[in-house]
């Protein structure tokens, strides 16, 4: 009605709606060809059976294996740190008495640099891709954009070995990102059945070589990452939900539960072993927050707007250091290095002017009490903070007793550690950002707690602290009350976590957005959000769409779909298939001509060699998911004008909107069908909707065409 | 290819494809028509953001009252069973010395039978579909299938006062199946901002009058009846979402899991008060499993296939007594009665010749330990498991000390109370058989971890055994391993149940299909699976739809929407409107046509009446959701000859699959579009696919018409 009043916006360029070239999206839809259909005709009633055996086979795998990575890291960041600290302290040790602990100072800081350098080195010279917690790449992945690179086996050997080094660096990072990406990678990877990286191919779980597949297994190795984690095989699930699903589906989340639930118990198990308590499966995943007896620290209902106070507190603070012009490798890896050295030096003259002595338990949970300038039987506190794991750190914050920290050292604890999180934040460094956020909100959570002083446990306002700052950071809510809950092991502080959580949504979305979306918005990534852009209220299919849309003959010559394969103007990964005049039989999508051309599938030939075979899906999983440029291709004169045939391959039943659909709607409704299933270059035009609008409207138009 | 060598099938007529006239589906598309865009344009952003507020308080409100409904469930057993068991406890007391305890019996039994008898009357008398658990029904609602009467005011009063008379009237029955059910009336009422069967309009949510948004605000409603019944906030969540979900919508999740929040903290809030310890959330749900302690009961690696062999016990045997046949309310009230006797006096008969005696403990959890022909200082065991509410049997089975049951005690009662459950369930009173389940479960875990007698705790089995037996019968997998952790309140548990739970589907499905799954199939409702029955493999939308389509034209003559709305052959509840030569423009609703009629929405009366104010959605909104039947709609023989115009009102943009989509490809894509929103009469052909076929293929129809 309106429409007719308010002019037509004018027509713009394909090239012009794109945000970025670098990205395309998954091809989450099942390209229904006849190959295709008569391959699942073939398939008999056992094959279907075995394919969903194989299917659980694999996430079995994925989880095992995600399970042997976290427990490979934890070992190794274990003993290295344990070897690290232990020298440092008898070095400390030694010069407190005689005096020239800057000699201390130096081992330290020179022992940190050493270890953050190789980590630098390798992400920033080998695999720049691995620096980071790369769940905001993961999320990318899961919402069906393709980024370069994410899932190979050399990302993963780089983020792990790069993770071991940050963390026994002593900077101020987590490995609990990391295994997050570990987990997607070992998926990725393992249900394949091969390795491109290493020219392996073990010739199974072919049936899984494409997107659509390829994208549940990732789902359930990120999951596992999670479990594997944080010991919370149900938050990893939801995780994955959250983060990536459209669709529910009932059998990929079972898949996905077993995958989370073989992890945290690999995990588990060689864990019991290493501490020498074989078969005991009840500890719990990377970062243990210990057990919150609900007795000691049960809540009370006038406490709850102090957790809601607290949780407005918690934002995105980060934001502040995030963007970094250090481009050039070399001066990544000093900068890495300089970090490191001043770590070591706050954290050194920290524990050095603190006087916060504490006696030593019985029972202490300290690993390495600094004594320094206390008296006999007692320990620095500050160091308890600094002279630790950051893990080891957020659990005495959550655990010790009610006055182990006094205020001051909770207050300057919390300042520090803040400005150096800050900064190591974007380093070129493999590095989680949980648990800084944790330690960060831990301790200012507990300083909350003790000033309050009323009540008895300090330890409850760390937690909710905890949960307030990462809230903040990372904005997720429903996994993250769920992960926090099963890695406190009590469901009673559920409610308080979720209403922390979801203040510290409500109100860092009023400032700014989540750190992982602003990592993803500083790529240029075409990342479709779930509610639509306001600006997208009143746009029509018919608005957004290419025009004219590039159509290919369903017979078509082989000269033409050169040419528009070769097209830099109109780079569309995918073309409607159609039949004069102008009416749409089908989709098809730049892989599969790139493969068709390869083979040489003309018609003219295909008289000429009747007795060779088929080309089949086979040939297509084969060339999956690194399919050669179009440059590559070599095509004669003399076959440029020889006919193809698409009837075969292309897919007659795609998805198709009418033109005046509003694309409110079609995101809204078609989200889960066409929300990552586009063949298409991705796509924007001044709003964040991405990849997915382009490939409605293209086919919308071709739908108009054939209603004249 | 084949296609064109197998025969087309016959053409069956509409009505035969119906596998019941009693069931529609609900609308769960919107209808994306000219007044709707209208209302959505002049809606502000603030208005948007009202409505999502709102959404946020219907969901705090669902939760409340949830929770409060099952606080006064729980009050009003705890107090009345209390007192029966109290007076039953005296009497037997006093007549065990003087002799004659047939007297006791006498008492207990017409006790139970006076009780049931009420709760069997308002049942079987007033509204006969609050008998069962509700949880078929609700998960047909879910999954997008009307159940006449199921979310009404009523059935909520009949359900909650028929519970807590099943419950103490001592049936094998448990109380959290109806809290599901009862969560969902609560929703679907709360939501609409009225009460049709109060003639109530609170004039409030009134944008919620349609079935998209009330569906799901009743998942919202259902995950908050699992939460305050297992003091499970994620298992309710998982639960709604196991069931019902097609979409994974992230702010409708959070909205759930807000619900399920507040249904239990309202729940521990209010139960808190009455257990004299104000402000103390930490209790949980209706049923308390009690702490499993970690350290105590730690479960090793050997031990895994033993929980995997009780997995594959756990079936759903409950189907043997399950068809009956009394369908006259007296009888069925006469029925209950019966039962309730027998339970009492099979209890007492147990119980008297019981002579396992053991001593009581200064902290014994037992509430009425009846010492009958025991030592002084000791009870009878018996009397624990039978002489109790059936959470107090639960929970002592799980926690007691480890010889506190011997093995006959328990393998008697297995049987016992295996049988009486099996009778039970199926009579005309509300009931719930998750409890039932997980008694009998917990009996036999118990005796076998007894029989083992190795390992140190028969509880750790008991809980396994009750996980398996629960598992066979209900065979949800994720949702309730996720259920009985949160009531367990110990994660470590999580993969021997899950392992188990499995393995109960497993090896259940092989057999039997789960005990709602057979409820659903015997009452024949149209209820579409997970994945597509095998014979729809190879047929073809073409093949499934109706036709000749039943179509309306633009601008329709009063007359023939009258008769085509009255047709009985082809009830259909929404046609395609074309514009002449056949081609598709819209889609219009039967339930539309009779709001149109019903306002005399005529072209020719428009002129005579310019100055009326034009039909709105208030309008449809008033009349949802009981639009009367065509019949009582009257309309002259001169408006006949009127026309309608339905441009304004049909949804210009309806989904549309080509012909030749193959429906199991329609179902597995689609399932997330098409699953729920069929307007259409349902519809079977011989496979158990539903309601949302035939919407698919008229639609393919009309669009393969515009393609000729």
């Amino acid at each position: 009605m309106q429409d007719s009043l308010r002019g037509r916006p004018k027509e713009i360029p394909h090239n012009e709606k794109l945000l970025s070239l670098k990205f395309e999206s998954l091809d989450y839809d099942n390209i229904e060809n006849q190959l295709f259909l008569e391959e699942e005709r073939r398939m008999s009633y056992m094959g279907f059976r075995c394919l969903e055996i194989s299917r659980w086979v694999v996430c079995g795998l994925i989880g095992f294996l995600t399970g042997l990575i976290a427990c490979f890291i934890d070992i190794a960041v274990e003993e290295l740190a344990g070897f690290k600290y232990q020298v440092v302290k008898e070095n400390i040790e030694k010069f407190t008495e005689v005096g020239g602990l800057s000699i201390s100072l130096i081992l330290w800081a020179v022992l940190n640099s050493a270890i953050v350098m190789i980590g630098a080195i390798i992400v920033a010279f080998f695999e720049p891709i691995a620096a980071g917690s790369g769940i905001p790449q993961i999320k990318c992945y899961l919402n069906g954009v393709k980024i370069p690179r994410v899932v190979r086996l050399k990302t993963l050997v780089v983020k792990v070995c790069g993770v071991i080094c940050s963390v026994v660096g002593g900077l101020a990072v987590g490995k609990e990102g990391p295994m997050i990406h570990s987990g997607a990678v070992v998926a990725a990877g393992v249900s394949q059945g091969r390795s491109t990286s290493l020219k392996r191919d073990f010739k199974i779980f072919e049936y899984f070589r494409r997107d659509t597949e390829k994208r549940d297994f990732v789902s359930a190795g990120a999951a596992a990452g999670v479990s594997a984690a944080f010991g919370a095989p149900v938050g990893g699930v939801l995780f994955s939900l959250e983060e990536g699903a459209s669709f529910w589906n009932q059998m990929l989340t079972w898949r996905i539960f077993f995958a989370s639930m073989i992890s945290t118990f690999t995990l588990n198990f060689f864990l019991s072993i290493y501490h020498n308590k074989t078969g005991d499966l009840s500890s719990p995943g990377l970062i243990n927050f210990g057990r919150f007896e609900s007795d000691s620290v049960a809540y009370n209902l006038y406490e709850i707007p102090l957790f809601i106070a607290m949780g407005a507190i918690g934002k995105s603070y980060f934001i502040l250091f995030f963007t970094r012009y250090v481009h050039r490798p070399c001066l990544q890896v000093m900068e890495a290095m300089l970090v490191a050295a001043v770590t070591a030096t706050v954290s050194f003259t920290m524990i050095y002017f603190s006087n916060d002595c504490q006696p030593l338990g019985p029972e202490h949970t300290e690993e390495y009490p600094l004594q320094l300038f206390c008296a006999d039987g007692e320990y620095n506190s500050m160091a308890t903070a600094f002279f630790n794991t950051p893990e080891r750190s957020v659990r005495s914050l959550f655990h010790n007793q009610p006055d182990t920290y006094n205020p001051l050292t909770l207050g300057l604890f919390t300042l520090t550690y803040f400005f150096l999180a800050c900064w190591t934040y974007g380093l070129a460094v493999s590095a989680g950002v949980f648990i800084p956020s944790l330690l960060i909100g831990a301790a200012w959570g507990r300083l909350f707690g003790r000033l309050l002083a009323i009540w008895a446990d300090p330890g409850k306002y760390a937690l909710i602290g905890a949960a307030a700052q990462l809230g903040g950071i990372v904005r997720m809510t429903l996994s993250l009350t769920v992960i926090m809950v099963e890695a406190t092991g009590n469901v009673t502080y559920g409610l308080p976590i979720m209403l922390v959580l979801m203040t510290a949504k409500i109100v860092g979305d009023y400032f700014v957005e989540g750190l992982y979306d602003i990592h993803i918005k500083l790529q240029s990534v075409p990342f479709l959000h779930w509610e639509a852009p306001a600006t997208s209220h009143w746009l029509t299919a018919r608005e957004v769409m290419s025009s004219p849309v590039t159509c290919l003959n369903r017979i078509e010559k082989v000269g033409t779909i050169v040419d528009t394969l070769s097209n830099t103007s109109t780079n569309h990964n995918g073309f409607p298939v159609v039949v004069q005049p102008a009416k749409l039989c089908g989709l098809i999508l730049r892989s599969q001509l790139i493969v068709l051309l390869k083979h040489k599938v003309f018609v003219e030939l295909a008289r000429s060699r009747l007795t060779q075979r088929k080309l089949q899906l086979k040939d297509f999983r084969d060339a999956y998911p690194r399919f050669p440029p179009i440059q590559s291709i070599h095509v004669s004169q003399d076959e440029r004008e020889c006919m193809m045939d698409l009837t075969e391959f292309m897919n007659a039943t795609p998805y198709t909107v009418p033109q005046v659909t509003q694309t409110q709607f079609a995101e809204d409704d078609f989200f889960g069908v066409l929300g990552q299933i586009s063949p298409w270059q991705t796509w924007t035009g001044g709003t964040s909707a991405g990849s997915d609008i382009v490939h409605t409207h293209t086919h919308t138009h071709t739908h108009a065409d054939t209603n004249p």
